[in-house]
């Protein structure tokens, strides 16, 4: 196949290509490094130093004896990207290309104006592109489990039978995110949920959690190949920040009472999500909708999981709980399915100890690169 | 009340601008003649010749006595419409300000990319201009009951409340539009709900069916003071559409069966729905939702009611089906609530034959400014 991933450079998108190259695909990755500029700007860099897209192709082309074609454009500018998926004429497209940080977006109006635009109209130029140029190219979007937020009620794959009033209709599954970045990729279903109905786009829309991990098969072939770590508090996800902290013998902060419970994945069980997308697309006119990730935690737990396997290391974790400075629900219900993918053929990676242990290896050599203040919290959801 | 209309030169802007005045409140009306822009561009000119707001707003002043300030400039653009905001200190902002035409939205890529751009950013600067000088203003936003489509069940008004699998929750009614226009209303929609509920924003959503009508209480002062009535088949409605081509005598074109039932009301009651909901403003923290028509018709039913009392003025009127241009559900089920309004206060003015008599009278006089070949489907929802 011929597979276009939009935000190349990224924690996923790398790995993602990567992946796909070495499974015989045609891959051309495409990044403005608009994550990496935002970091900057953010003091909020990477924990081990990526080289650019150019670089890491160059490096992969040696160790695998494989091309990934690059082209650095930005998918807002719908002349780039119409362009890109004219020449390249993909079969997928694998949609990555946002603003992936929840507290960025909740920073102040100019932060929030550049994750509306920026996301909004990555997916909507991704749209009209496939519709001009690649009709039958399926689209494989990357949303989120938060999205759907914490109802009372359990939540399905995207979709909900409702009966009311003796009659009944399916709908989309209620959506009412955390945060606008969140925010923005309900908007993101919307629109594609419109094209869809309308132009008969094939749409995959991969409901993920929290992912975790940085090692895949081809990341492990040299370093310089090893996807993009956050570990602050505005681009790092919950996880990362547990195990930074262990490695760096602080305490591992949990936001509040620590009962948010989110599904999360093993970063080498999204490339599996992603390829097992790929290889069964939508149907013309579909909006499929799967709810990525393997297993259920809450932050208590996943705290007191990396505090044990540290203190086995022995490195003296502890945990202590901090002010929230999200708006969230603390102790909620929370049942959301997750067949569609495991009967697609997922095999899950789960989050044994032993992964955790691996996690904590890989960045002990890194530890002197830390900053532990950047990853208590610099951004608060109340003004 | 410090009443501040955005939109103020549109077709329900412009009467809310001058009743608000009227009645005694202090009116800024905003307008960057976008949708005059682009029905010209489109040459989708009004009927009657209106003059643009300084001239408008003068007029209204000799005739009533009476300055409605104004000011030009773009809601997309932050810095203006924040520093207008500071400026006037608002108690409620009435918010008009989006490219209003369905079909306008279904043109091609430039079309659609300034629907999404222009009504995303206008309610995202709203809500941010707001937030930063005038948190307690009540945003009364337009809405339309297009938002919800055709579902197969009872539309509520705006909330639902979910039982599933024995557990329940209350959550936005689901919502699926028919053009991206709609869809947009849609966006706007989440991005509201979003921001009520982390910031405590007060915001009413008033879902709108289509509105006929150009007499109200201080457009009948002047004519030059009637609002902007389009025909043609791009920012007309389909009221409009029918006593416009009853008026020319020619056959009167029903979109595909007919069977298209939608929620429509006067626009003398529109002006009484703002009016009503700016003197019952929403709580802090709440998205209060009203569903904004008072009578439902089939397309059918209304191409009849026009013709018969056409035919009684000695006009020789037609029904004609033609082909539908767009994608949507000719025969459906369809039962929206509308209680919140009448509950308000509501008195409606039904659609009565007189009324429809009034309405052809008072088009009668520019029948030979009506170009018939702009009322037939000019844009396809199909590619």
């Amino acid at each position: 196949m011929r597979i276009m991933v939009l935000g190349g450079d990224g924690y996923l998108g790398w790995p993602t290509a990567m992946a796909f190259r070495r499974a015989g695909h045609q891959v051309r990755a495409i990044d403005n490094y608009l994550r990496r500029t935002l970091a900057a700007a953010t003091d909020s860099d990477a924990l081990m130093p990526n080289p650019r897209l150019p670089e890491r192709v160059e490096i992969f082309r040696r160790v695998c004896d494989s091309p990934i074609e690059f082209a650095e454009g930005d998918c807002s500018d719908f002349g780039f990207i119409s362009e890109q998926v004219q020449d390249f004429a993909p079969d997928a497209i694998v949609h990555y290309a946002e603003q992936p940080s929840a507290p960025y977006s909740m920073i102040g109006y100019d932060e929030a104006r550049t994750t509306l635009s920026n996301n909004l109209l990555a997916t909507f130029n991704a749209v009209w592109a496939v519709l001009q140029h690649a009709p039958d190219c399926h689209i494989i979007k990357l949303g989120t489990m938060g999205e759907y937020g914490t109802p009372n009620i359990d939540i399905e794959e995207g979709w909900i039978d409702i009966e009311h009033k003796g009659r009944r209709d399916r709908f989309l599954f209620p959506r009412q995110a955390g945060s606008l970045y969140h925010t923005t990729k309900v908007l993101d279903t919307d629109l594609l949920w419109f094209y869809v109905r309308v132009y008969g786009l094939r749409v995959t829309d991969l409901m993920q959690g929290p992912v975790y991990g940085i090692s895949t098969d081809e990341a492990d072939l040299d370093r310089r190949l090893m996807p993009n770590f956050h570990y602050d508090d505005i681009f790092g996800t919950v996880v990362n920040r547990f195990l930074v902290q262990a490695v760096a013998s602080v305490p591992l902060t949990v936001y509040g009472k620590g009962g948010q419970i989110r599904g999360y994945l093993n970063l080498r069980d999204t490339l599996q999500c992603i390829e097992l997308a790929a290889a069964n697309p939508a149907r013309k006119g579909e909006l499929r909708v799967l709810n990525q990730f393997t297993e259920t935690f809450s932050v208590n737990e996943l705290a007191e999981r990396v505090r044990r396997v540290a203190v086995g290391m022995g490195l003296p974790a502890e945990v202590r709980h901090i002010d929230n400075p999200r708006k969230e629900m603390e102790e909620h219900y929370y049942n959301p399915a997750h067949h569609g993918l495991l009967e697609l053929g997922l095999r899950p990676h789960f989050m044994t100890d032993d992964v955790v242990a691996a996690m904590i290896e890989a960045i002990l050599p890194y530890r002197d690169r830390i900053a532990v203040d950047r990853i208590l919290p610099r951004v608060r959801w109340r003004q």
